[in-house]
């Protein structure tokens, strides 16, 4: 304990407001120490100075988000604060329904799409006064095999994470306080680890998706990334909730995510699993996820460990029923106009195409069995989380398709990236990425120095005050999230 | 109305109390008029005169149905009577898991397999005090292609319908007081129909299939086969309701399904679709359903039309779900002992196995479409139900593949007896059989004479309720379960 909170100190709120996290912009608002135009500016100038070489936007909205700004601070003239969004600049990744203004997906696809309506998520924000930056770069309909042009703000060589790569990085380079993402394999939680930022994968079911370009309806989700673990509480009070609109979404009643966020881990259960999540990963990482379980035990956490039987199988079942899925989104367009896809997407959602019914449905019945396995866990070990590496690396550099963990063969760029985080799009539950430290040495030309690494905590269904509760007494007691990275 | 609402004169009652329905035999064994083991011996001795005919039944338990009677009786003595169906006998399509008893589904593959535990329902009704006096034929796994050794009772050349066969037959016979039945494409209404008696799919999610043997699991429904439309009421009252053991078993609250049954139709809005349901029928089925609205509208019931469109997409969207899901529970089995099934069940597997899952998906988004065209179409018309005929045709000849319904081609079987109740499996709505009456002519040589026509009742989600009302309100102005078939 003991480290400051806060992201910046007070001397540098008129200067730089960019570098502000929710919480405290949001303070300064209510006690208008700060204006939303202000903010607004200093965001849009944050862009200006980073974008050239980050790439985390496809869209920019200088003047809309500008007359919002205005629109906001005038409301605030009047009395009229709608919370702890009002005046805050975010953005949300390409696959969000804006309405009137491009929502691309990051695919010739949609090129020239204008929606006529927004996502519910996209509406929610919006009601609750936030300022939308811009549209975030993702890969190909969250698919794609693309590089894309977006670069990681502690290394500009190295992958910034996807498929929400814009979100992720945009958070990390301060050029938006906030920015929404999709996980459908976890593309919420992979740029959020390798970026040094925090990521929130809700439960399956908790955040509606209507509007946002689906890839899996079995397995998307829609978060947040931020700056802090109470910014996704605040985003979270904004978003989470029933919407008939999404067939998926859950009728479950909702509690304010910031109540219990100061209530600390003393006597909380935390299950460190025995199998599979500490196997094949970095040294950097395992020792700064021991690290961080020792802040928590030192915290009164109680650590205990547990196995989760057939975890392993999480990637083939989470493949076999995401490749079929996103064939099926995409079976006309692709008929129709195969040329503007990108050649790495067509080839994963034409191969998606000769997955049979009874293997999906092998897939799906299988993945009630791992559902299965977690709930026991959860249950016999009266768990309030699990923690594990969010991913068993740091961030690739950009042209890197492999990975090398010290076994006889290199691991593939996308089976190092998805099979830490797939486990939780298979069970639903909810997971929160957190950092946790930097990569130390390169150990033996593996890994990167000095990157960020991520803490993966995940939860009980429609417990995602537990896992921020957690994620905020790990943060508050340790203070990674106010490095800046060097860009 | 006016007309008697009992199935048979107090004096049968001490001669052949087997001809009761449940309502009537509860009533008396209240009083301690008629006991159990009487009530049990009658049924035996009516499987004894008609079975051999009939061939409802795959195994009788004869000794452990007079011992359960027996017990039944010692407990009435003490003063224990657990309600409308304690001391009643019934039977159970041989899909449904007894404990200690064969449980074949019709099938070599299961030929000596002896379950361990109780279905849900079985459990359910033997809590409830009925008497299991055997378990009934069913097409192999349901889903046969296979003719079972059943006969119907209205007319021994004919068949009894399927897959409830044995079901259907017994309830028809008076071999049993009420038996239950599975439907996945129609097969608890179809029997229901062509047999004269009762037939109730409840609401998906409404009974739990948990220890029945499944051949679809998205398009499965347990539910009763009785005599009267009560006796499906008293049933549902022991059954309905959620069971963790079934994944899609839902948490909805349930009602005491007899206590709005004498309420009468006075107001209620009855759609009528003026698409699809009445395009291909035999005249004596159109008449029927036609004077069955005249006396519900003559009881004060409103007659609405409606259209419901894409409903015709009802059969490819059911048998594309249907098709991959039973060749994916049958795919192991299908490879270890591909002889013990029945060519026709094989061939039906081993086709489901080539379906892809992108067309399966393809089905599923569309079932979603049918499901919001009936949810639309009783919004917007304000219907409590909607009236259809349960089949378009009466019992067909044991060997006949086809029907003529004066189109240029024949129509087969499959299609004949599927496509009127499978709209209702894959919106899963409730949806009652009742006999509305018998054939009068013989078309030109189409369709037999003297033979049962249902009348089909659907309703809201979880309103069984209403349904079985208006189907008792009929039921008891028309009263034609208190005819008796030939046999």
């Amino acid at each position: 304990m003991g480290v400051a909170e806060t992201l910046v100190s007070k001397a540098t709120v008129t200067d730089r407001p960019c570098f502000l996290s929710i919480a405290e912009a949001a303070k300064l608002i209510a006690s208008r120490e700060l204006s939303p135009v202000e903010l607004t500016r200093s965001v849009l100038e944050r862009i200006d100075e980073t974008d050239a070489r980050v790439h985390a936007y496809a869209t920019r909205l200088d003047e809309r988000a500008l007359d919002s700004a205005r629109n906001a601070e005038a409301a605030i003239g009047r009395g009229e604060n709608a919370g702890p969004l009002h005046g805050i600049p975010i953005a949300l990744k390409d696959l969000y329904y804006t309405a009137g203004i491009p929502t691309g997906a990051g695919s010739d696809v949609l090129s020239g799409f204008v929606p006529s309506h927004d996502a519910t998520v996209t509406q929610l924000l919006r009601q609750a006064g936030a300022i939308l930056v811009g549209k975030t770069v993702t890969h190909e309909f969250a698919y794609g095999q693309n590089v894309p042009p977006t670069r990681n703000p502690w290394d500009l060589e190295r992958t910034p994470g996807g498929s929400s790569a814009g979100s992720g990085a945009a958070v990390a380079a301060h050029s938006c306080l906030a920015a929404m993402g999709t996980d459908t394999g976890g593309s919420i939680r992979m740029p959020a680890s390798v970026d040094g930022v925090v990521g929130l994968k809700p439960t399956y079911g908790r955040v509606s998706r209507f509007g946002v370009v689906p890839l899996s309806w079995s397995l998307d989700h829609c978060g947040p990334i931020t700056k802090t673990v109470e910014d996704a509480a605040l985003i979270m009070n904004v978003i989470a909730g029933p919407d008939p609109r999404d067939p998926a979404s859950a009728s479950v009643a909702v509690d304010d995510a910031t109540r219990s966020l100061r209530e600390g881990v003393r006597g909380l259960r935390l299950g460190v699993p025995s199998n599979y999540f500490f196997d094949r990963i970095h040294r950097s990482v395992g020792s700064a996820v021991e690290r961080a379980l020792n802040v928590l035990e030192d915290m009164g956490a109680v650590r205990v460990a547990v196995e989760i039987p057939h975890v392993e199988l999480s990637v083939p079942i989470g493949i076999g029923i995401l490749m079929p899925e996103a064939s099926a989104v995409h079976q006309s367009w692709i008929r129709q106009q195969p040329s503007r896809y990108d050649d790495g997407t067509r080839r994963m959602l034409e191969a998606g195409e000769l997955v049979l019914a009874t293997d999906y449905l092998r897939a799906q019945r299988a993945r009630s069995v791992i559902k299965d396995e977690f709930k026991r866990t959860f249950q016999n070990h009266r768990l309030d989380a699990l923690i594990t590496p969010t991913e068993p690396t740091a961030a690739t550099r950009i042209d890197q398709m492999s990975v090398d963990f010290g076994a006889d063969e290199l691991e593939p760029f996308f089976s190092v990236f998805v099979r830490q985080t797939i486990p939780f799009n298979v069970s639903g539950l909810p997971a929160l990425s957190v950092p946790c430290g930097f990569s130390e040495d390169n150990e033996g030309g593996r890994i990167g120095v000095g990157l960020p690494i991520g803490l993966h905590i995940a939860g009980r269904p429609f417990d995602e005050a537990t896992v921020l509760r957690i994620g905020f007494a790990y943060e508050s007691a340790t203070a990674w999230h106010t490095r800046r990275p060097p860009i």
